[in-house]
C-alpha cells in the first residue's frame, strides 16, 4: 500500500474510534488508564526487549550516549510511565463541564458544554516515554490519539502502543484510539500533516527545525513552540537580595530547559549595587556572562555580548546581560527578543508590577518568582501536553483543559425566532 | 514596490499598531468607537460618492441586482455600521479580565488574565459593511487588523477605512490599527496568507470556494465554516406540535442562512402522525420536500430524495426529510452528513435530552428549539465576527471573547524552583 494510503486508513481508524472515547464515562476512562499502569508493568519484559533492539540499532549508529539514554526504556523510565497514568486517573475529568448558562430574552437556556477535540496527532523525537504520556492525557481529555515518534525510537513505541491497545480491548474500547504509524520518515509527517478530514490538532515536540517543518505543511491547526528565550528585569527598587536568588534560580537549576533564563535586565540606578554582586555568584556557578559595555565596565569577568547573543536561547550556563534606562526600554527589549515564552519582572513598584504584568506579550507574565515555574505541574495543571507559545487556542502550558474545546448547548421549550 | 512588498510592509505596520491598541483603556476604545460612528455620518458623501465608483463599475461589468443591493451603501446600510459601533462601545471589555487565580503550594499565585491576540487579518467578498463591522469588533478586543475586500468594493472599503483611520489619528492613535489592503487579486490573499510573523490570525467570509482557498494556503490559523447543515430530529414523544412550529420556523423564517434547516428526520413511529400534518403546513409555505421512500408514500406531494440531498445546505425552501427507526439512527445520520453547524432534536424524553446534547458532534447542539437560534446576537454574545464550525479555539458563533486568548499570570514574592 502507498504511504499515503497507509497514513490514511490509519487516521480514519482513530477518527472511528475517537467517536468512543469521546462518549466513555470518566469511570470507565479512569479504569482504563490504571489498567495500562498495570499492563505496562506486567509487559515489561516485552517492551524492554523491543526497546533492546532500539537500542541496539543505536549503538550500531553510534548514537551519543545522552541520546542512547532519552532512548532507554530503563525501570525507572517505565515506573515513570505508570506513576504517571495514575496521576492523570486521578486529575479530574474536564468533558462535560457546563459554564455560563443563561436565559435569553427569547426564553431558551444557552450554555457552553466542553467536549474532546476529537484526534489529536502528535509527532515528536526520540523519548519513547511521549507515547503513554500523550496518550494517558489525550484519552483522559476524551480524544483518540495518532502518535509518529522518531525513527530511533520505532521498536520501542510500537510495543508500547501494543500494551496500551491490550488494554483498549480489554476495556471494549476500539484499540485505534492509540495508534503509532509504523513509518518514520519525513514522507509520513508530510502525509499525516494533509489529513485535516480525521485529524483535528497537530502538537509537535522536538526541536526547531522538526517544529518549523510542522507549521510550514500543516494543514491542520499545530500548537507550536519553537523555544524559551526568558528575561528576568530588576528593577530600580527591586529587593536586590530576592532579585539575585531569582536570577540565579532561572539560570543554574536547570539550564538546558525552555524556562531556564537566558537574559537578564538591569535598571541603571541598580547596576552598581547589583551586578557585581549577583555577578560573582554567577561565575561561582560556572555561568558564563555575555554583557553590555555598561555591564562589562561593572563586571570584568564578562565577556563582551554579540549581537546575536540578545534573543539567543542558550540551553547552558550562559547569561546575557544588559543594563537598561528604565522600563519602557527593558519592554521594548523584551518585546523585540523574546519568545513570547516567559518573562519576569523584579520590582517592589506596585504600578511596574501591574504594568509589566499587562503590556508584556508572552504566554506567561511574573512578577518576583522565578521563571522556571512556567511549567503545567507548577501551576495546578495536573500534567503538560506542551507549552504553547502561539496565540491561537492555548497560550503556555497546556494541560487536560486545552486539549478540549466547547459547544454551545441549548435548552429550549418549543422557542422559535420571530 | 513587488506585491509581496506592498503585503509586507501594511502587515508590519498593522503589528506595530497592535501593540498601542492592545494597551488602550476601554474609556478610549468606546470613546474611539463613538466618534467613528460620528464619523461615517459626517462623511457620508465622500462614502457614497466613492461607493457610487464601485456600484457604476459594478453595473458596466453587468452584476446582479441582488449583488449590487450588497455592494450599496446607502443611507440604510450607513445607519447600520452606525449603530453597529454603538452597540460595540456598549459591550463590556473583556481585555484584562482574570480568571482562575489559585495559590501554589510554592506560594505563587497563577492565574490567567484575557488579552488580545494581535493582529487580525479578514478576508470578505462583497459586502463593504463589513470592513466597518469587523473594525469595530477587532478594536474593541483590543486587535489591529487587516481588511482584504472584494475588487468589486474596493473604492467602498478604502474610503471607509480612510474615514476609519481619520478618528484612529484624532484620538492619537495610529491609523494603521485599521488597513485596508488596495490590491483585490488572489496573488494579494496568498501574500497575506504567509505574514505569519505579523498576523496572528485569519478569518475569511464568504463562498466555500474562497474559504477553501484561504484553508489551504494560509500558515496562519485560520478560523472558518464551510457551511450550515441542520438538521431537526423529531422523536418518538414529541410534542408534534411543537415539532411542527420549529421544522418551519428552521425552514422558512429565512431560508438563504447558514443555520436555516437543511434536513428533518422523522422517528418511525411518530412519522404517520407527523409527517402529513408538517407536510402540509410545509408545502403551504413553499417549500419543495425531497424525502425518503418512506416519507413519500405518507407524503404524497414529496419529491424523490436523491443521495446527493443528504448533507446539502439547499439555502432555498427546500427540505431534504428522512424516517429513522430511533435516536441512535438519527445521531448516525448527522455524524455523516451534519456540518458541525447547529443540531437540534424535539423529544419529550429527559435521556434522549441528554444524550443528544452530549454525544452530538456540532458547535450548537439544542433542544426544543429552532436552529434558528444559533447566532451570536441570540446567544447573548452581543455582535458576531463569524462562525466557526472547526473546534480550535472557537467553536460555534464567535464575540468578542473569541478575538481574545489568555495568558498566564504569575504574582510572586521572591520564590524560586527548588
Amino acid at each position: 500500500m502507498a504511504l499515503e494510503d497507509t497514513i490514511a486508513t490509519l487516521a480514519g481508524e482513530t477518527k472511528r474510534a475517537a467517536r468512543q472515547v469521546a462518549n466513555l464515562s470518566t469511570t470507565v476512562k479512569n479504569r482504563l488508564l490504571l489498567a495500562m499502569a498495570d499492563g505496562l508493568l506486567a509487559r515489561k519484559d516485552y517492551i524492554q526487549q523491543e526497546n533492546e533492539k532500539d537500542l541496539a540499532a543505536g549503538r550500531e549508529k553510534g548514537l551519543s550516549a545522552a541520546m542512547l539514554d532519552r532512548l532507554a526504556l530503563s525501570d525507572k523510565v517505565i515506573d515513570a510511565m505508570v506513576t504517571g497514568l495514575k496521576e492523570v486517573a486521578a486529575l479530574p475529568d474536564p468533558v462535560g463541564e457546563i459554564s455560563d448558562m443563561q436565559r435569553r430574552p427569547s426564553g431558551i437556556m444557552v450554555g457552553r458544554m466542553r467536549i474532546p477535540l476529537g484526534v489529536i496527532g502528535m509527532i515528536y523525537e526520540s523519548r519513547p516515554n511521549v507515547t503513554v504520556d500523550a496518550a494517558a492525557l489525550c484519552l483522559k481529555a476524551g480524544n483518540a490519539v495518532l502518535l509518529r515518534g522518531g525513527s530511533e525510537a520505532l521498536h520501542s513505541n510500537l510495543a508500547l502502543a501494543k500494551v496500551l491497545q491490550e488494554c483498549l480491548a480489554a476495556e471494549q474500547i476500539d484499540p485505534a484510539a492509540v495508534q503509532v504509524i509504523p513509518v518514520t520518515d519525513r514522507e509520513a509527517v508530510t502525509c499525516m500533516l494533509q489529513r485535516e478530514e480525521e485529524i483535528d490538532l497537530i502538537i509537535p515536540r522536538g526541536g526547531e527545525g522538526l517544529i518549523r517543518f510542522v507549521a510550514q505543511n500543516s494543514r491542520i491547526p499545530v500548537l507550536k513552540h519553537y523555544k524559551g528565550v526568558c528575561h528576568a528585569f530588576v528593577d530600580a527598587d527591586a529587593e536586590l537580595e530576592m532579585a539575585a536568588r531569582i536570577v540565579l534560580n532561572g539560570k543554574t537549576q536547570r539550564p538546558g530547559v525552555c524556562n531556564a533564563l537566558e537574559t537578564l535586565l538591569v535598571h541603571r540606578d541598580v547596576a552598581e549595587d547589583f551586578l557585581p554582586a549577583v555577578g560573582r555568584q554567577l561565575v561561582a556557578a560556572g555561568v558564563e556572562i555575555r554583557g553590555c559595555p555598561q555591564t562589562k565596565a561593572l563586571l570584568p569577568e564578562a565577556k563582551a555580548a554579540a549581537a546575536e547573543d540578545w534573543g539567543m536561547e542558550f540551553l547552558d550556563l550562559i547569561l546575557a546581560v544588559k543594563v537598561v534606562a528604565d522600563l519602557d526600554e527593558a519592554m521594548a527589549h523584551i518585546a523585540q527578543y523574546g519568545s513570547q515564552h516567559t518573562e519576569t519582572i523584579i520590582t517592589g513598584r506596585y504600578a511596574h508590577a501591574q504594568r509589566f504584568l499587562r503590556e508584556v506579550d508572552a504566554s506567561s507574565v511574573m512578577v518576583n518568582a522565578s521563571t522556571r515555574f512556567s511549567d503545567g505541574g507548577q501551576y495546578g495543571l495536573g500534567a503538560e501536553i506542551g507549552i504553547s507559545t502561539t496565540k491561537l487556542h492555548a497560550y503556555g502550558p497546556m494541560g487536560l483543559r486545552e486539549l478540549t474545546t466547547c459547544k454551545f448547548i441549548v435548552y429550549g421549550e418549543g422557542e422559535i425566532r420571530e
